[in-house]
C-alpha cells in the first residue's frame, strides 16, 4: 500500500474521477463515449445504447428517518434514467442491486420495489436484473439504466459555444430546503419528541425532495419544435456544479442572471425562515432533476414560447470564467461544490 | 411502513430476487430476458447486449486487512465479466461506482483502479464509466459489466434436459480455503503479534482468493469443437448453490459423483489441517469464477478429449431430486445455501 495519503477531499467529485480515469484507454470499438458525460455510449449496430449507473447510500444520499421505503424506491429509478434523458436518450432498462443489513425485513424491501415499480411504469422502463447481498452497514442501493438513442441525436456536455443561451427546465432548490425542513423537524422530534412534524404549507418543497420527477415531455417537446440544444445535462449535483462541468466540456464561460434563476415560493419563503439567500440552494443545493441544456441564439424565439423552459444566461468564450449577474451589474463567480458524496 | 416483520434470511439470495419481483412485467421489446439468469439480455438491433450488475461490499465480499487495493479492484471485474461470459457473450465494457468513506487515500483508490485496469487490460474491455459518491460506511464498490452476443448464440440456465453431462472447469473450493487461511492468520496476527504469517505452501488457494481469473478460452475451445453446451451458469456462489439453480430453472434433478468433484492439493491439504472433508467448501465454498454448463451426451467423446472441462455427472429427470453420490452409490441431497451475501 502505498506511504502517500493525499485526502479523497482534496478532489471534487468529477476531479477525483477525472484524475484517476486518465490513463484509461478504450480497446473496443463499440465504445463510443466512455467516462465523462451522463451515460456511457455503445454502438449496438443500428441504434446507440446508452448506460448509466448511480450508488445511493444510507446516510450520503438518504435518511430513513423520514424517508419512506418506497418513496426511496422511486427516487433512485429516477436518479438513473434522468443521466440517460440528458444525453437525450429514450430509457428502457433499470437494473438494481441491493445491499441489505438484517435489521430490514422483507415487507420494507418489497415496498421499496414498490417504488422501484411506482416508477418504471410511469417512465415506462423495466426492472431488468440486479443483484443482491447482505450489508454490515446499511442500506446500499446501487441501479443501472440503459436506453437507447438514433444515431447522430445525442447530446452531450461538450458541445456548447460562446453566445449560446443557457436553458433550463422547472425551479432549483427546492429539493435541498425540503431536506432541511425534514432535518429540522427530525432534530426537534429527537429534542422534544413531538409527535406530529409540521410540514403543512411545505408540501412542494418536501414532494420535491422524496418523489422527485424527471421533465422528460420537454424533449419531446423540443423534438416536435425542430429545437436542438448544443450540450445537456441533468441537474443533479446542483444548479452550479453541473453548468461548470458543461463550460469544462465545452471550453467556454457563462454568464447568468441572478434574477433569471427560477425559484418556487415554498422555496424562498423557507430560505428566508432559515436566513439563507434563496439563490444559494438554487445554485448548490443539488438533486433538482431538471434539465440544463444549451442553445444556439437562433432559436431564441422558439425557446421564448415554450412555457416549460427558461433562459437564465448565456455562455461566453473561453477563459472568461463563470459568473453570476446580480441585478446591479455585479457579477459574483460560481463555483462547483467540494466533495459531498452525490 | 408495514407492520409484517419477515427476516431478509427466511429467503435464499436467489429465493428473494424471485419472490419480490415475480410481479415486475417489461413493457420494452427490447428486453428480451430480464430477471433471474447471469446476464440481462437486450435486443439492441443485429447483436444482443448483455448486461450484469453486482455489489461488492467492505465487511461481506472483502476484508481490507488482509486484500490488497490492487487485487480487489482486479476481482471486482472478473467478478461482473464472469456473468457476461457465462451466458457465451463476449465482455467489452465496465462501469465502476464508488462509495468512500473518510479514512481512504486517494493513493489507495488509485491502487484500486491500478487493479480495475489489469483486469480490463488482460480481458480486453474498457472502464466506459461510473459513479463516486462518500459514504458513512466503509467501501462500497458495485460494477457492470455489459458485453455482446451473436443472436441465437447465447446459452441460458434454464436448457438443460435429463442425461446431459454435467460439466465443469477448473477446481473448486481453492477460494473459500484462501479465505479460512488468511482469517487464521489474522485472528494469529491479532492475538500475538506475529509480524509474518506463514503463508508459504498456500500459494495456489491464496492466489485464488485474492486474485482470481475465469477460463474465458474454454468458451473459444467450445465453439471450435462445434459444441454447444444446453445450459451455463458461472460458479460465485458455490458449486452446489449453482448447479441447483440451473436444475430449478430447466426443471430436471442432477447426480454428481463425489470422486469426479476437481479439488487441488493444496485445497484438501488445507482442509484436512481444518478437519472438513474437502468436498464442502468444493460444493458450497463459492467464488470460484469457473464455468459449470450442461452438454447432451452425444458430445461425450469431443469433451472428455477436452483437458480443461471435466465432467461431474448427469441431470436426472424432473422431481428426482439434486444429489451427490459416494464411491460406495451412498446418496446425499445436495442443498443451496442460506441467505450469506454473494
Amino acid at each position: 500500500m502505498s506511504e502517500n495519503k493525499t485526502p479523497i477531499s482534496e478532489y471534487g467529485k468529477y476531479g477525483l474521477i477525472n484524475h484517476i480515469t486518465k490513463k484509461f484507454r478504450s480497446v473496443n470499438k463499440t465504445t463510443v463515449t466512455g467516462i465523462g458525460d451522463d451515460a456511457a455510449v455503445i454502438d449496438s449496430g443500428k441504434n446507440l445504447t446508452l448506460l448509466s449507473t448511480d450508488l445511493f447510500l444510507e446516510g450520503i444520499h438518504f435518511n430513513l428517518i423520514y424517508t419512506p421505503m418506497k418513496h426511496l424506491g422511486y427516487k433512485a429509478v429516477i436518479r438513473a434514467i434522468s443521466d440517460i434523458y440528458a444525453m437525450n436518450g429514450t430509457p428502457t432498462q433499470v437494473f438494481v442491486s441491493l445491499g441489505i443489513s438484517s435489521r430490514f425485513s422483507v415487507e420494507q424491501i418489497e415496498e421499496l420495489y414498490e417504488g422501484i415499480n411506482m416508477a418504471c411504469n410511469k417512465y415506462k422502463v423495466d426492472l431488468a436484473g440486479g443483484d443482491t447481498s447482505s450489508s454490515v452497514t446499511g442500506l446500499t442501493i446501487s441501479v443501472t439504466a440503459t436506453g437507447y438513442a438514433e444515431k447522430g441525436s445525442i447530446i452531450k456536455r461538450d458541445g456548447a459555444r460562446p453566445n449560446d443561451l443557457i436553458c433550463v427546465t422547472g425551479d432549483f432548490g427546492a429539493a435541498f430546503m425540503g431536506l432541511q425542513l425534514l432535518e429540522r423537524e427530525r432534530r426537534l422530534f429527537e429534542k422534544e419528541k413531538v409527535i406530529q412534524p409540521d410540514l403543512s404549507g411545505y408540501e412542494y418543497v418536501i414532494g420535491r425532495q422524496l418523489k422527485p420527477e424527471f421533465p422528460s415531455p420537454v424533449l419531446s417537446e423540443l423534438k416536435s419544435l425542430n429545437i436542438r440544444p448544443s450540450s445537456m445535462i441533468d441537474v443533479s449535483e446542483g444548479l452550479a456544479s453541473d453548468l461548470i462541468q458543461i463550460c469544462r466540456q465545452s471550453d467556454t464561460g457563462c454568464r447568468i442572471f441572478y434574477s433569471k434563476i427560477p425559484v418556487d415560493y415554498e422555496t424562498s419563503k423557507l430560505a428566508e425562515e432559515f436566513n439563507i439567500d434563496p439563490i444559494t440552494p438554487a445554485l448548490n443545493g443539488g438533486e433538482d432533476y431538471e434539465l440544463l441544456f444549451t442553445l444556439p441564439l437562433e432559436n431564441i424565439d422558439k425557446i421564448e414560447n415554450l412555457k416549460t423552459v427558461r433562459v437564465i444566461g448565456h455562455m461566453t468564450s473561453s477563459g472568461t470564467g463563470n459568473y453570476i449577474v446580480g441585478d446591479d451589474g455585479s457579477e459574483v463567480e460560481i463555483s462547483a461544490q467540494g466533495w459531498k458524496g452525490g
